[in-house]
């Protein structure tokens, strides 16, 4: 009888590359390990692959996803603005999604019946892979190694030594960090105390704002809230994210420092690095506010909030984040043109914008000669729009409440 | 028989100054002029009192509000955190309210049936200031010179040279501008083109960020969501503003460049200036995070963006307001604790936080020795949060919908 | 050079019989009727028509709306499941974009330049009718003779005596009504003092729920949120609706008498009757309890609620509207099934219902042999979501606040 | 050495009473029963006190928290108009807290360390006993013997005769039920096919609304949102619920028939009975649709829901909810008037109501003489809430999308 298999989602480094060995003994099992690359950079995937296969895996599953990643899953997150606690650019939370679906593939495509990730038991990753798993594949089965199998850091050290697995063991990171081309997260010891400021090598992908270059500018282009140009040059959206990366990092844009209520209940502090997403996202809520209706623009912020919410507790592929994208694709048939930003000092900021699909109409809005806006108007206007104040604020004075002063009263 | 009088909301300028004698002519009625000080600078109040007596004012009533804006109505906006269209800390919005509250004191004080306001037919402001004497005095009437009497700029010149009025018409200022001790809004013909970038002269409240001297770090102590010390020095809320004002402001914070949704249905372009206000709000919304149950604070953001429309509307006697001002005060009550926040560059950033009334758990979250969080635990609660979503996946995998990939469809 | 044309909205009764002469003496225009069924009942379109012409009418604009009503108005409708102030159905609301899309295509047709209907000025129709023409045809003018022509009750009677307009005016019918295949809305004096029970001549398309017959027992199948069987028998959404409305008015279902908010800033009371749209209503509610997400589920209230309040409001064509929409309709891809409704006594109750796409599992559900629920799931689960309240009720404890116990407190 | 102390929730049934045997040979520790009467009937505190001691309790705590259970629990529920799903008022959900307060202060009393409940591991009472205890108690452990002790109900039975406890053992009630003085909840195998309907042996709160008596109209006085007179007379909250269930319930009224989403992931059918708490919600609704502001009002829906999704998850004493009770409370202070109530055939409908702080106005509503309604206002309140449409509209125009129809396009 055919063996059982796992397909492990495989980042080459240390723990991962035991789990392979490990799951084989702990369970029986045949381990099939999924490399993904989302722009996290480091080593190149065939280098991955054969570490995989030399350290005991079947098969070993590789793939480029940099512009699925970019597409599929930092479009729609620009599309939706979307900031958990209106901080966090949700760099990992949109990872695990794609990393997700090529698990699910390699998976169905190799005939495994488990999927196995690297993740701890107390962040949130372990429920993004989780949910993410049995929202695609309700049959799969989930296995955490270092939760369910006991694989700690120590036992990964000893195993790879013992079996003299080709991986390096002595470098000892003192940050835990994910990376991807939307951003990167950095948790670590010394900042658990939430009083001790970040230092400077806790950041890679932006230089110290305190001592920024000179100010850059650059014109962004959207169509239908995608950024379609730079500065006049079409680019895909993997490069536009790529190219603000570097000249927004080298502002030192992006940089956030948040204490995080996560999923499991607890509040951990984490630091992000996101220029190119941060710079995006401001780009775009700036050309929302010009193209996109009042209360259009009202209702879809509470539909980000959600959105952002359930896209951090990795419902990515849930009925209702679905039904919040078509919202959230509805409200960006508009949203085109450029807006000018200036990049400098840690800020990402606009300071022009321009569009055919404006709402913004210079003869009802100008103080000099043109104005159209008859004026006559306002009065019925201010008077039925304060008419519930008016009738309550009455209803007080009758009763001697709130702060409404009747004339009898001080008359 | 006695005379109809006017209560007049009076700032001490030229287009205030006609007023008196414009509607005492247009409407036969007494003009008693209302000046209140809420950190708005400029001339002293009894050179504006005795301005309005020159002009015609039949009494001049004259009102230190600094400590009561800051008290009363500054700090109901930062418990709030209240950002209108997520940027704008309504700076023109909550000083209305206390002009008005004035304005009807002395309505009743001197049995005025009238108040009149300097605004223009086409703004937020003739709201808010119409909304809210309404909303504490219903039987008053409202009365907008500008709109309703025909009140020009180029009237108001030649009505002032005619009469002889004590007040400088010469100056021409190319901004339209309010400011108080919680900010500065500026509007101009120039940026009337969204595409103009602001230039230098438009800010006051800021050095240009650009060239900012050395960083400055501030500790700033806050009690149930008050600042109640900056750096260790006990400050009053007027006080804090103030110091953050001179030392954001230095450094080139709370410059805002926003086109928004105006009431009266149109889209215009804002300049605000908020260098206080704006590191206040950064720093207390940092303590929110470490402090506040995240249940609670999700909703509170809901919370917050209603009670920021509602103010921005002119609404802010209204009953909803006042109800929403009862649960948020509701969550300040462990809002406790010393944010450490950077100035520098145009941005105030937390990088450290400390609370008695913390709800971060340095045991559950670490990932060191010491760790108390019981990872076995986190099975269950996956498995049971990600149901409805399987469940879900299921049925799209029967009907053959979703991006879901059936077990039958690959293997 | 051709004279100006007014498209008028016409029900061929006094009111509008009049406004044809009235609006070309005032105005020296042209009119041009438009009569629209929406299942109204009354007199036929045909004399409808005529009589538009022989009171005056340069064209006389005639159409059978009531499918076009019924698909695209009121099945909207129910798949938003809108209540305005979850209990009126929006019976007026939802007739007017249609009409006001006749209105503007007769406008189009004609070459009008202004549009103008029979509505006062205190009520919500106003509003529906000119937001619903601007928001089509944002050249296009709006006119109500009754608001802006002083069109009284009694001038209309005296002008249709005095030019022998072939319309009753000596009827006078004491309640106000308008009516559609969706409903019915009665305004009326006596009911204008809330305390005031609403007499049983109120009512016309329900009989008296007090009296009512033997209970009548229907199944309603629905394909993605719309009806498309009745007992097994296929209808149209018209036919639904009408066979509904006979049923269940039978029964003396869907009579709501309700003190409402107002556009203008007032309360007032109305009386709808609603049979066959509450029917469906309810259950089409309880068959997305079946098939629905419980997360889509609590967002798409949320979605409803802001869905009524915009189509109340006259906003049936706006950007925020059309959004929302986009959402309901990403939910109801499997709102598919049978409901079993019990209509009696003034109430229609769901008491059975079976679906394909039910996400209800017997086996997780059942309390029998066969459960496959794994209960030691939930002990992670209880743990983790009580966390954060635990939390807060730990540091209540140190503070001695809430209702939180201590142990030392009582031990 | 003290042995361990457990507090168990009890009822005096024989899963309960097996538990107190059961619990001490398992864990070693001594039991504490608690019994705490909510309005539920059946045997006096005094049996139920007896039999615990009998069966091995070393302490039987009882209280009568009928009144607490009234004025601190359905109170705020009616206030909230608390419904889940807009459905369920909350019957079996609101009780519990009112439990583990009595729970907790018994552990306090007789110094144990644990506390334990009957409920099963794929309900939702598991939930709000565990979340609210460690909400009131954060040290106090929580147990579950049927969820972690094995305890089923044959073994039960079993342990029964073999102990010979003095406890019924042959009836085999063929429904779970949960009931108090807010009402009465059902399960149970045959309703677990949603298509079946309940049979007449499910409802013992409420008669069959088929045969009605004739219709019973009561009227109803609130202060502040509570009902403090029931036809002119004085009443207790208490009272009023027992009053109501007892008139609501001759005629049919409070019988719910829902697909629930659970906590725990799963949807579940339940029948309700609550025909004092199903009047009592809809005399104070309307009462409120009299009484509130309209954005008050409307607010007030979003944070009725978000109570009802709290209380139902087990979470009334989280931070959220106490935050959402401040808000409500100050809805509340002038809900206060007369509702008059026809109770017949299943439904209970307000046809009256009367109050000194309305915020109705008939002059400005009524269409009759004294009609104090400015009509002229409506134009320029039209003409400005539709502009941004009409600006949306405009472009729609300009780029042929939408269903917008452009002057040129049809003339």
């Amino acid at each position: 009888m055919a063996k059982d298999r796992v397909v492990l989602a495989y980042s080459g480094g240390l723990d991962t590359s035991v789990a392979i060995g490990w799951i084989g003994e702990q369970t029986g099992a045949e381990v099939i390990t999924v490399a993904v690359d989302v722009g996290q950079g480091g080593e190149d995937l065939e280098t991955i692959r054969q570490r995989a296969l030399d350290c005991g895996a079947v098969e070993a599953y590789v793939a480029d996803a940099k512009d699925e990643f970019a597409n599929e899953y930092c479009m729609p997150e620009l599309k939706a603005n979307g900031l958990y606690m209106d901080r966090y650019p949700l760099v990992s939370a949109i990872s695990r999604p794609v990393i997700v679906k090529h698990l699910v593939s390699a998976a169905r495509q190799f005939g495994a019946t488990t999927v196995a990730h690297g993740c701890t038991g107390k962040g949130n990753d372990q429920v993004r892979f989780e949910n993410g798993i049995t929202s695609l594949a309700p049959d799969l089965k989930c296995l955490s190694p270092v939760r369910d199998l006991a694989l700690t850091r120590e036992f990964a050290i000893d195993y790879a030594n013992k079996h003299d697995l080709p991986i390096e063991t002595t470098h000892h990171n003192p940050f835990s960090v994910d990376q991807n081309v939307w951003g990167r997260a950095v948790e670590t010891g010394y900042l658990e105390d939430l009083w001790n400021a970040p230092t400077k090598d806790v950041y890679v992908y932006t230089d110290d704002p305190t001592y920024s270059p000179v100010p850059d500018e650059v014109i962004i282009t959207f169509e239908q809230g995608i950024p379609v140009q730079i500065d006049g040059r079409y680019v895909t959206p993997l490069q536009a994210i790529q190219e603000l990366n570097r000249r927004a990092g080298a502002q030192g844009i992006g940089r956030i420092d948040v204490v995080e209520d996560r999923m499991v209940g607890i509040k951990s502090r984490e630091i992000y690095e996101a220029p190119g997403a941060m710079t995006l996202i401001e780009a775009h809520k700036d050309l929302e506010n010009v193209t996109m209706d009042r209360e259009q623009a009202r209702f879809k912020r509470r539909v980000s909030e959600r959105w952002a919410e359930l896209v951090y507790e990795g419902q990515w592929f849930s009925p209702l984040k679905r039904s919040l994208d078509a919202f959230i694709d509805d409200t960006q048939q508009y949203v085109s043109g450029d807006v000018r930003m200036v990049l400098h000092g840690g800020r990402a900021t606009p300071n022009g914008r321009r569009s055919e699909t404006s709402l913004y109409d210079f003869n009802l809005a100008t103080y000099d000669a043109g104005d159209s806006f008859d004026q006559s108007l306002s009065r019925g206007f201010i008077e039925l729009t304060g008419l519930p104040s008016q009738l309550a604020a009455a209803r007080d004075v009758k009763f001697g409440r709130g702060e409404a002063i009747g004339k009898s009263a001080l008359n």
